[in-house]
């Protein structure tokens, strides 16, 4: 993802610089680009990076947005509010797949000021403007913290097809002829218990099946739930 | 959102709880529950919060996750390590989606301590494990961020608005409570059955609560089970 970089702008606050650093990284994301920053290199943007004093070291400061973002052709611009601006506004999600359609091409996700935001002219030299749904009463998000929604979003689309690959799979299940030798195990120990009655109606072995049909037992679990009722048998 | 609860076990920096609940605000969340805080309140957490102190004002605090969970009938637990518990694993998208189809149970997600995430016994308290995807060679992610990034996927779903109510929702859920004395139960009878030995490595009952977690059983079924081992004893 080396043909990605962030842009904060005017970030007022160091430690902010650093936990962005830091929230990149995690990411997979290593290109920090800083234009105009209040104050830095700062001991408080190394203490808030944790370890991501790489991308510190590395970062390269811009006097403006546009000698930050000069040979990129995709720029996103990440907005709280909705501007009067008549541009094309973007969900993070819809953002990473535009990222993940041009991957052979420079592309920059822009940040402003934690107070104030990109202002209107750093917004139109953005190709979109991303703004992350929040909450109508408080959508006070952090600069750092908007940071790492976009890198995620950015990383999982990147990353999708491992993200899919689901782990309850893992194990090899149990077939259904065995699922079968479970039922009548359990119905035969539960009439040895007097917990069924033969002959009676088959509603609780129909919530049995139920139950475990229900999880997709692995071979060991039945296994381990054979090994329980012959445990029981032999006690009786 | 009002059924979702953030647990944060042992945490060492009263400045991320006030960053993660800022971090919960942004995205609509409200319910915080602090186990075993180092320090708090603290005029740090205050700071970081900055605005989001309603939050910190009505935080629950509890002394073991057991409590803070009691009432729960789904519990995520988040882990950064791939353990060696073989317990689902999902990915933050997944966990969002099973908390959008329980719209009418408690749910908590659980971030452990900074440093050393959450323990053994803490995560096998949970019905899935949720793994936030990060870079393999730096995946210390700040727990605030990844409070902002499970909260984040939980908005992003819930404003989906999707109204398919999923059968597994039709009955009630046991409780954490009932679980927990499900396991015991369990525990006691393998034990006079000679099925597992005290003092023997755990094993068996991590298996057994893996699978009952996995299943996220409904009340009914759990009485089922109990009744069983009840009738067990009863023979014993």
């Amino acid at each position: 993802m080396n043909h990605i970089r962030i842009v904060l702008v005017n970030t007022s606050h160091p430690g902010n610089i650093g936990a962005a650093a830091r929230a990149m990284m995690t990411m997979g994301l290593s290109r920090l680009y800083l234009v105009r920053p209040k104050e830095f290199p700062h001991h408080e943007a190394t203490a808030r990076a944790a370890g991501a004093d790489e991308l510190l070291a590395n970062a390269v400061i811009a006097d403006t947005l546009e000698h930050a973002i000069a040979d990129c052709e995709l720029v996103f611009g990440t907005s709280a509010r909705s501007r009067h601006l008549p541009w094309p506004l973007l969900h993070p999600r819809e953002c990473a797949e535009r990222v993940a359609a041009h991957s052979n091409q420079q592309i920059a996700i822009v940040f402003g000021n934690e107070r104030i935001g990109l202002q209107n002219e750093e917004l139109m030299l953005c190709n979109y403007h991303v703004r992350i749904p929040t909450n109508e009463n408080y959508s006070s998000l952090n600069l750092a913290a908007a940071v790492q929604i976009l890198a995620y979003e950015i990383a999982v689309k990147h990353n999708e097809a491992l993200a899919n690959v689901s782990p309850e799979t893992l194990f090899p299940l149990a077939t259904n002829e065995e699922l079968t030798g479970l039922y009548h195990h359990f119905e035969k120990v539960f009439v040895e218990l007097d917990f069924l009655k033969p002959g009676a109606p088959k509603l609780l072995m129909q919530r049995v099946k139920r139950l475990f049909n229900r999880v997709q037992l692995e071979r060991d679990e039945l296994n381990l739930l054979r090994g329980m009722l012959s445990a029981m048998e032999k006690k009786l």
